[in-house]
Parts: C-alpha cells; structure tokens; sequence
C-alpha cells in the first residue's frame, strides 16, 4: 500500500500530536457541489451511483480535491445492509427510501438472514473501497460506515423513513425479544461489513446511529449502545500496521456521552447541541472527539461562519484528540464557496492550538 | 367564579403537597379521538375549529370527561399569534401550516405590529377561554397557552413547517439585529396575550419551545431562552386570588434544564430524552417538573403502559412538583383506550408517593 502523505485524521482520532486540526464532513460528498449531481447523472441514479465503484471513487475524491478534506468518506448508502440481507429498497424521485417489503413481525425478522460474507452480497462496496484507496494514491485515509443496527432497524420496520416511529417503537415496546433478534443480526451483519471494508482498504470506520436520539436513556441503552457495542467488540482494531479507529454518533445522544464514551470507540461524535467544551470536561480524554459546528451555520456568510470554526477551536482548546467536523451532514443547498471557506478556516485558524 | 374542584395540577405546579400525582398530556384535545374528529368535522376545518368558542370548549372538555385529566389546556393553535399580526395562514388537507407571505427582509419584520390588544386581534381566543371556564364549572384548572418566540418565527421566517430551517437560521447569522427585533415584537406579542388568557380565565400557561432544540446552546440563550424571560417578566402571575404557574417546554432542550428552570417559570417541561430523576438530581426543587413518557409508549400495550408509569413515578420518588404528562404531544394513531389506560396508570400507581 502507498504510505498515507496525511495523517493528521488518524492521529487526531487516537488523541496523538497533529500539526493543526484535521477536518472532514458528514455528506461530503453530496449534492451541494455540482461536481457530484454531475456524476450522479452519469450514474443514472442515486442506487446506481453506490453500486459503481469507479463512479463512487470520483464522488468520493471531489471533496479532496475541492475542499481539501483530510480524510475520504465512503461513498455508499447505510441501507445497501438491509437490501444484501434480501429486503427491496428504492429511492423514489425527490423520495426518501422506501422498502416495499418492512418487517412487521417476529416470522419476518426470524427469515432474515445474517450477512457474513459481505465479499459476496456487497462485493461492490469492496470494490468501491478498494478503488478509492487506490485513487486516493495515500493523500488522506478513506472512512468506512455503516448505519447502527437501531438506525438500520428503523426504516426496516417502518419500511421507510417516519415522522413518529410508531411501527419500530410498537416492535420494541411489544415484541422486545423480537427487536432484540433483529438487532443482533443487524449487529453481527454490521460487523462483518465494516470488517469486510477495513479488509479491503477502510483505514477508520463510522457507526452513524442517527435515530439513536429518539429513545429514552433506557432504551437508548438496551437497543442501541448494547449493539454497538457488539459491533465494536467484533472489529479488526488493527490493519496495514496502524490502528483502525472508531468512531460513533448518536445524534440526539448528547446526554449519554459517558456510556457512548465508554463503548469501546475511539471518538465520539457530536452534534451541535453541546459545547465541545463542556463535551470535553464530561469525557475527559478518554477518547476523541468529532464535530461539531451547527451544519446550517454554513448558511451564513462566510466571516460568519469563521468566527464560529474560531469559537469552536477556542473552546476544544489546547490538546489533542479533536476532529472537526459539522454536528451533522451538510444539506444539498448549501453555496459551495461556503463549504471551501468552512474547511480553509478550520486549516488556517487550529495551528495556534498545536505549537 | 366557581370554586375549584380538583386543584392537584396547580398544587403540584407550586410544589404543594397533593395526594396524587397530576396528569395531563399534550394535544390532549386531538385527532386519537374520535370525538375530537367528529366536532372537527362539525366545524369545517381545523381553523374554523379554533375560531368557534363554543366548538373549542367543546372540544377542550373532551379529554376531561373522556381520561379524567387533571387540567383542561385551551384549545387553539401556536399560529393564531402570526396571523394576528397580519401574516396569511393556512393548513392544506393533510400539509402542516403555511404562510404564504414568510418574512424575509429587514423590511418585512419593520412593517410586523405588536400586539398589545389581544382582545381586539385575538378576541375569538378570549372567548374560547371564557366559554371553556363556564363549561368546565371548576372541575379542573385551565392552562392557556403560547408558541416561544423561537418557535413562532421559524414558522414566520420558512413559512411553514421545515426540516433544515436554512432560512431562519440564515436570517439570525447573517442578520442578527433583524432576528432580535422579530423576537423582541414576538415576545411582547405572547406576554400580551397570554396575559390576555388570564385576564380571561387561563389559571396557569404554558409556552411551547418546540424547536429551541435545534440551536446551540450560544443561540439558544440568545435566540430562544432570553425572550422566554422576557414574557415571564411580563406575565401577571397572580388572579382569581391564586398564583398562575407558568410552564417552559423546550423540546430536546435537556442540555440546558438549569438555565430553563433559571428563567423565571415555575415547572420545566421534560421531553423523554432524561430520566426524570437525572432531570430532578440536576434542578433540585428550584422549579416543579412536568413529564415524561415517550408519546410513542402509548402504542404498547396497556400493561407496558402502565409499567412505564410506574418507572417514571419510582424515579421521581416521594416529594413534591410532578406533573405527569407525555414527553411531547400524543399522536394520531394511538387506540383511545391507551390513552385512557395511561391516566388510569398515573391516578392509581402514584397515590403511594404522596403518603
């Protein structure tokens, strides 16, 4: 393999000495910048764009190329999992995804089967990794993901994205041991993935667990930290030579910190409705952490959205072990330039707190 | 007026003693019922059910007659405040709110009145209060209502409902001064109406801060949490010889309970992203509390229901200033008779903390 030129990410990840502070964003690759409607046409759609790993390799790249990213996303979708395990996923025009096939009840889930192969069912994601990193020629490291079993979960039993998640919360209130059986195959389906990707190039991996902050800490606990956990317990911690770090986000989790903190992940990410401060006096320097401006800030203008990189700097302070990064994915309208700017800030304004 | 029957919810508001534990729950007089639906319909549409004084008591009784709640809340809509001050309202069949001139300029919010005569702008509300008072004969107090300011100009500034609030959050980066002059007319405009509401007969009020949860904590104290204060100061907290408790709900504000319980009010609305007994360790007895089971729990079955009151009775423990209710409004779908099992849940199981 290449040596990696940057690898102020993966250090940063594991709380160790960085010039400045590494940047990335969630949805950096995505439809902010013409540069990837542009290859999505090409693709033909979003399904087929995440199944072409030459194209998702140009998708992935651009915002290396264009905003100076110090790492690379995967670009893929977290419910290619639910799809290899059988189920019928489509993306409706200005749609959200829809699975016309949702698990209602405990015969439905006992059916579905547990990835352990992801070379066979997913073998394009392999593919699209093992592209990426050799497109990448080493200029950063290439992030995996995958979804949290209970994000996952949850459009498999709504059959799509919801608004009150009645169906998902019925299973789960009613039918616990039937949840817990979906979860745990979604867990092990997870791990075997992510191992699968760090296999064929994944330097760090993500568990995106966005509808983790939906539950009460009790639930929060039994349904989703326990399987990401599960997952964690599960990874290659190790490849080529470097540690493989972890990182989750539970948005809507901030009043679980310590528990997430406490997985066995290396990073925490945050979203914006904490001070990264105040996120970092209850961690301590147990692990790192990634975030976490506000994604609409990129909305304003640009010396705005400065001050607010330079606020966020101010308050992580001096020391290791942040990773900036929005407290969520950047949405489609954002102005290009904006997103430029937010990433020159974060370069030019973090070296004073790493001399 | 008639003396009052049934006083738990005011007592538990000021942290008196009573001999159960108060229960109420958001959008109490809504659609899981098919009474509700059936004067709805009587009525022509959900505005011109807002507009009816006689229909909205009708409709404000329901859920008293029908679960025995401990307080009856106004029926009406956080919007009638906006369209008082001239802004264009409707709710398509099926769609949320819209605006159909949103503010967008310095210009538009200059040309914004204030309200300072709710009797004048709002006058069918004041008679829905009076009517409601009559009807209910003291059975139980009457909780008037508002939208935070917040709250208000997300609508005003989208023109609707939203998922990014790109535009009111550009409007409060890019523009700040024109944003706290939109909330300073906002919250001059609630005090006067809510004071309105007293005046009339509401015995305690309730401001809903639906979306403070999506600001930083920074924004939020001073886009949300600060014209809170600035209404609370306002308010006339004494008639009819008895103290009007004031309630602040901020959804997915759990961040920030001790500056809400800071600010004046008398009980902190939870969402159920807290244990209650977390929620209680970090406010102490400043303020009561109010909440709060997880709307979607009423999609179990009644036994879970009722166990998942017991849960968040325990926790509170024995003491003063609980008021149960859900985390945030019920929703639609949920069977009649879990609503009912869960009032049921909360007058039986909690008469042994108050011993």
């Amino acid at each position: 393999m290449t040596e990696l030129k940057n690898d102020l990410f993966l250090r940063a990840c594991l709380r160790q000495d960085v010039e400045r502070t590494p940047v990335w964003m969630m949805r950096q690759a995505g439809r902010y910048l013409p540069e990837y409607r542009a290859t999505r046409e090409r693709a033909g759609g979003f399904l087929e764009l995440c199944r072409s790993p030459e194209l998702c390799s140009e998708v992935t790249l651009q915002p290396i190329d264009i905003l100076g990213a110090d790492a690379a996303i995967l670009f893929s979708d977290i419910l290619v999992v639910p799809e290899a395990m059988g189920m019928h996923l489509s993306f409706g025009a200005g749609e959200g995804p829809k699975f016309s096939d949702p698990l209602r009840s405990r015969t439905d889930v006992e059916k579905l089967p547990v990835l352990d192969d992801p070379t066979r069912e997913l073998d394009y994601v392999m593919q699209a990794v093992r592209t990426i990193r050799r497109d990448l020629q080493g200029r950063v490291p290439l992030i995996g993901f995958s979804g949290s079993p209970w994000t996952l979960a949850t459009y498999m039993v709504e059959g799509g994205g919801s608004k009150n998640f009645s169906k998902v919360k019925a299973m789960m209130f009613n039918e616990p041991d039937t949840m817990h059986l979906l979860l745990a195959k979604l867990a092990d389906s997870v791990a075997a993935y992510l191992n699968g990707q760090i296999a064929h190039g994944a330097q760090a991996v993500q568990i995106f667990d966005t509808w983790g902050g939906i539950l009460t800490t009790r639930d929060y606990r039994e349904f989703s930290l326990a399987y990401m956990q599960r997952i964690i317990e599960q990874l290659t911690r190790e490849n080529e030579g470097r540690k493989v770090p972890v990182i989750v986000y539970t948005k809507g989790g901030m009043g679980w910190l310590e528990a997430i903190a406490d997985s066995g992940c290396d990073v925490v990410g945050l979203d914006w409705s904490i001070d990264i401060d105040v996120a970092r006096a209850r961690i301590g320097d147990r692990v790192a952490l990634q975030g976490n401006m506000d994604p609409t800030m990129l909305y304003a203008k640009p010396e705005r959205i400065r001050e607010e990189v330079k606020d966020i700097l101010a308050r992580f302070g001096h020391g290791n072990g942040h990773v900036f990064n929005l407290g969520h994915g950047i949405t489609p309208d954002v102005p290009r330039e904006h997103a430029i700017e937010f990433f020159r800030a974060v370069r030019e304004e973090s070296v004073q707190y790493h001399r």
